[in-house]
């Protein structure tokens, strides 16, 4: 049984999570930490996660980067691993992240799906093959309409990924309507459609002479992420410490 | 059979349209005109369309926006119908057309291809149907990595086919990367992908609550846009005057 | 306020019908029918609608063919008129349920969504262009893999109303593997695709010589299907006699 | 410079390799063979391959499975390797290859480009990891409306490909119209469409819960193929014996 405090228990992820872990016979949410300090499920909440006294196998962290630091603290403190699923972290948080892992263990993915992970590989192995052929690399992602970040933090990672495989970095282009040029070679463009409740898509798309390879993954779910990190805090529990992934945690699995 | 002037025949789609009619028992190129004078067919070539003497029944103008009053002076002058596909019109210019539309018959298309003259029409409706439900509308296309403007000429009338079902008109987005909040409900996002030698795919997307309706269409080869401009020359043969579009091609081909 | 019979509450659709309608100022279920006769919301539950002695305006029914005639015989009696979504009736029972709507409100679909109903309006309107260009049509359909009956009733319903719209019906080919040979310009070829837990989508392909249109309609939630079903319910209430589909709902709504 | 013999070389493939090395200064065609014996470009053409007394480094067979055996003799006789490219050969002539090359080198793909055949490799890896998570697999290919055979020899190898990473291999399945019952777990759906002039597309879909992964390759000319036949050509020149397969000639381009 793996015991789990929900950082940004109330919050959309923090719900599905619950759901999720309800009807896990091998996890359990312990508490949970929200700002609004409002008990919605059978689990005590704790407004702030220094109050919360409860003990505890992992933390998931579903909330705003501004809390990261307080569940850094906390985790170190209390040696207790955790996966921190919060996005649009700072350079300087990162840096945080990594020094607080030479102490706990720590699980970052700027997206927890299964799909996305392992596609994360396998552009780094079509990238070698396809970029000494002259193949051009294009990104379009797809999500709802209330999402205000664009591109999407896993299109971003998808490119960052492809990136790390090519001997020069790529630049990345979001909008060809300024340019009235052809594309440069060295650039990867990422575009980003909003629309409908969309829950995720992200298509990678290698452009060729005659030919082109296309990498889709659509999460129809936010289902999706709550399994990851719950899978994520299975793998995280006992670790003594450093900085995983979701890699990681799908490469245990097999 | 229908005798055609053909304007920039030494460009890559006056070739394409060339090898075209060159099949077909129906129409002939009797001249064609471009400023390299070079002679590649066994058609005569003119550096200028004012110094083309030969007898014709269209013309067909796949050259520069540059040339327009050229080829507009010469059609009136002579009274020959002319079939005009160069995109990159100036307003004034095209201020011009409508006015010697008047004096002799003219086709102006953004796109020549049978598919997306019938999809511009769909699209009309389906925005009526669907814009009361909520659905916001996006817009993907992708072509070869030597095209310069984006998004594509066609990409944008097909905007502007469903903005004028719409009351109101909803503004074009090219780049969400800027905004960091959620989309506006009156806009449509149009975004080009640029790699390798496509030859031209346009996606308009419905994204509603659990329901996206997608209208793609796809050219594999540029013989589809020479294809509609022949159809184009026959239908206008014989005309007195009048502005037309592929739209009137298609309807009468019924 | 529109009252409704909930025929088949406790099935997965019964029970998405009563969740949307929770949430609806103008609708409410007043009474469900279902062979469990388990009691799950806050409304009676019969066994059998003949047993229900609630009024009300119109009788929503997603059960098994197999109790269409008690729906069409309660319906009739009490001249409630009846939204009719169960799939998969015979030959016999369609003639039935037109004879039955002479004298009572009745609704048949075959998708219950917004979307695809628009889609077979516009898919007439394609082919009546399209076929005479020599464009060859198929149609691909994907769903979760407990689906057990392949193509689905809604692939047949597009292939149908296309259908309607040529001089001469099209026969439907599902395996090209057996034939070693050509396929044939009358035909229309329909494939189903089943994984995972997928909603719905369809996909109409039209291919032509260097041109192909792609038409697609996809289901994200089942959600989909409960709001036209209530729309078609609302639509219904108060008409006297006659049968109706989803395109009258929709027509109505603009 | 590698000198071939284009076997087949007045069908379709062997024009378009015919112009491909026309444009390649590393290669050359010093002789052709078809059974028409017509000279259509600027080499000698013979009727069989054993009257041909032209000297070579490499054949490039694109013919018809029954001319096997005379490439086959005539590869072993003059110590040539040969590129093997024709497609529906019998489990007989499988092993003939085999045999054959023990004592000259020889190459045989079902598909000859780049990109299939990295995703072949690709998808191996897929399996792996998305198998044991419950992903149902399931192919869908295009073609244009002239081809025969039904699927595709490529869907067949890629489906192939992915059974050698599955410890039990699945069954295919054509047709699911037939079953009434949900999919088996055990099989791979494979089904195809054909229409226009399509060259050719391949998409392999792994459905999970809530998560769909596609894979898809687009051929948009018959230059793919050729490309590939004339890289495996030059890669073949000098080699003495064995069996090789596209992915070793992308693997000795690295």
């Amino acid at each position: 049984m793996t015991e789990i405090i929900m950082h940004g228990c109330n919050g959309h992820m923090g719900q599905v999570i619950t759901s999720i872990v309800e009807k896990d016979d091998e996890a359990k949410i312990v508490a949970g930490v929200d700002i609004t300090g409002e008990k919605l499920n059978d689990y005590p909440v704790f407004k702030n996660i220094s109050d919360c006294n409860v003990k505890a196998d992992v933390i998931i962290d579903f909330s705003a980067a501004a809390a990261l630091e307080d569940v850094l603290e906390y985790s170190q403190k209390n040696h207790i691993p955790a996966v921190l699923c919060s996005t649009g972290l700072s350079n300087e948080q990162v840096e945080k992240i990594k020094a607080c892992s030479e102490k706990v263990a720590l699980l970052k993915s700027a997206n927890m799906s299964l799909g996305i992970n392992m596609l994360m590989n396998l552009l780094k192995t079509a990238v070698k093959v396809l970029n000494p052929e002259g193949f051009d690399i294009e990104i379009v992602e797809r999500h709802h309409n209330l999402k205000k970040d664009a591109p999407s933090g896993t299109a971003l990672a998808l490119a960052d990924a492809m990136n790390e495989a090519l001997e020069k970095p790529y630049s990345y282009n979001y909008d060809r309507s300024k340019d009235n040029e052809p594309r440069k070679k060295e650039e990867i463009g990422i575009v980003a459609l909003r629309g409908g409740n969309i829950v995720g898509e992200h298509e990678v798309v290698f452009a060729g002479n005659d030919e082109v390879i296309e990498f889709k993954h659509t999460a129809t779910s936010k289902a999706v992420f709550a399994k990851g990190a719950v899978a994520a805090a299975k793998f995280l529990k006992n670790k003594e410490s450093g900085l995983f992934d979701m890699a990681d945690v799908i490469s245990a699995a097999k």
